[in-house]
């Protein structure tokens, strides 16, 4: 069973019957003004992260970014988390309180705060769970997506994949790595977004992949067209230089936390002359899946993205 | 820094402003209708588990439980949950889809929902982080007991840490080893107990060191008489027959998750004509610390509880 069969089995098993549960990046119940979200991720050392590469202040940035991130990519605003972690023997003392220094900074910086949780010591790996709560007024999923809507993106993709190679080269340029690092989760932006788009998701595996999860949900099909995703000419240099898949990278590389969303091309209308900055790199069609096209060529793609099951 | 100043660090880092945070067995906020109640409990293989005695059955009974006893200790219903799991290779397939089969038969006897979650690999450990949110009409907090309360106990204690210590020298049982395996939260008695005590806890840690906990946050002293606390002569046949020291366990003995409360005379009286069982165990004084006495002598303790930070 793969993760997405394995998701759907779990959908199937547990339905949710106070609200909107497994298939998007938050939960949503309905409270009396609006609506509350909630979203857990879990980062495991080894998997999600190498304490030879992150510092205790990185993985406290990271853990509380992607849950951020997670309530951004619904259109809502983060408000309070719980922290379940569990350190190993090289994690106790200094360590441990450089990472709830870095954490409190966090909170400061996106104005979240830390509700409760739970720590143990843990054999081997370092383990954290953080679970995030927030509202929203416009709750946005992923299933909303209609054919003819266009396909945006909230800025360019790419960079966090490009810092996670460079790393692995032993390359450490800090506009690349530290979008790595630290994810720079869109808040205000999402809100925004959330008055006038269809669907909406973050990209934390990669565009195309989470992409695909937005038409499946949705049953229609994305169309991306290459040329029209935002690409700088450093990063291209940069990838030159390093021998990096410039074109696989930003359709696939992960955790940029860019917001993805479908719009109706009335509302796309209205969206810009809000003056708020967004790219439209596609089209949904009726069909499913997704492809990107570059000069009217299909791009073949090498990495099909993560898979926590294979 | 031990466990309790770690904690007091926390609290003192990350002052919660929405709500009552760090410190009690679950944070509350206040929503439309009563409070919101949401607790996270982390259980790591080789720490909280061993899945050499552990099936994975027992684990997500486990996992759900000492959650849903957060919750009634407070005097809070469960309602939802959000699940966090990092599984190990050794994990995959069948032993994941008997956690999971196990977590929904123990859903609907609790009747709570899984509402979201995230699942990842692991290196090395299983380790599951539960998110459970409630809600509750009357909070009731640690922090509470006054001076002349009586201290009450939902059910006898030891039980757990008897099976525990029995599966340890190769002796199963069920009796027991199932007080260990399966927590027994206490939903019910902790609503009704909430409209009428002081200060609640679940005893996970011990009955002194979770009675430690309700005197430090009042600013109370708590002094139990041994000679009231409901022990089975079984529980003491079985201790004296596997050189047990039935004393010790059931006065440090953790996860029995009966509740610990004070309440005044007055009310005590009103509970009792209720019907619901409990018993009344000792008395909160003037001062600071917690004792138990036994035929008016001092019992002294040899287990000081378990301190994930020594």
């Amino acid at each position: 069973m793969d993760e997405n069969r394995f998701v759907e089995f779990l959908r199937s098993e547990f339905p949710f019957k106070k609200g909107s549960g497994i298939g998007d990046d938050s939960s949503i119940v309905k409270i009396d003004k609006g609506f509350q979200l909630i979203t857990k991720d879990v980062l495991i050392e080894g998997v999600h992260f190498d304490t030879s590469w992150f510092s205790p202040e990185e993985i406290a940035a990271r853990a509380l970014g992607v849950n951020l991130s997670d309530i951004a990519a619904m259109g809502g605003r983060p408000e309070y988390f719980f922290l379940g972690l569990g350190f190993p023997g090289h994690y106790k003392g200094e360590k441990l309180e450089r990472f709830f220094m870095s954490l409190k900074k966090e909170c400061q910086i996106w104005d979240v705060e830390l509700a409760g949780g739970d720590l143990s010591a843990s054999p081997d790996n370092l383990f954290i769970s953080i679970t995030m709560v927030g509202t929203a007024e416009n709750p946005v999923r992923r299933d909303g997506a209609l054919s003819g809507d266009l396909i945006g993106i909230s800025r360019a993709t790419g960079g966090s994949a490009v810092g996670l190679e460079l790393l692995k080269k032993g390359v450490d340029i800090p506009f690349y790595s530290g979008k790595h690092k630290y994810p720079d989760p869109e808040i205000d932006k999402g809100i925004i977004f959330s008055k006038y788009v269809n669907s909406m998701i973050d990209i934390s595996d990669g565009l195309m992949i989470d992409l695909g999860r937005i038409m499946s949900a949705s049953g229609s099909a994305g169309c991306i067209d290459y040329g029209n995703i935002p690409v700088s000419d450093d990063m291209k240099e940069v990838c030159r230089k390093y021998d990096l898949d410039v074109t696989g990278l930003v359709l696939t590389g992960g955790e940029d936390f860019s917001l993805l969303f479908t719009i109706t091309p009335e509302n796309q209308k209205i969206l810009a002359q809000t003056g708020i900055v967004f790219y439209i790199i596609g089209e949904v069609k009726d069909g499913f899946g997704v492809r990107a096209e570059h000069n009217g060529e299909l791009v073949q793609l090498m990495v099909p993205g993560f898979d926590h099951f294979r």
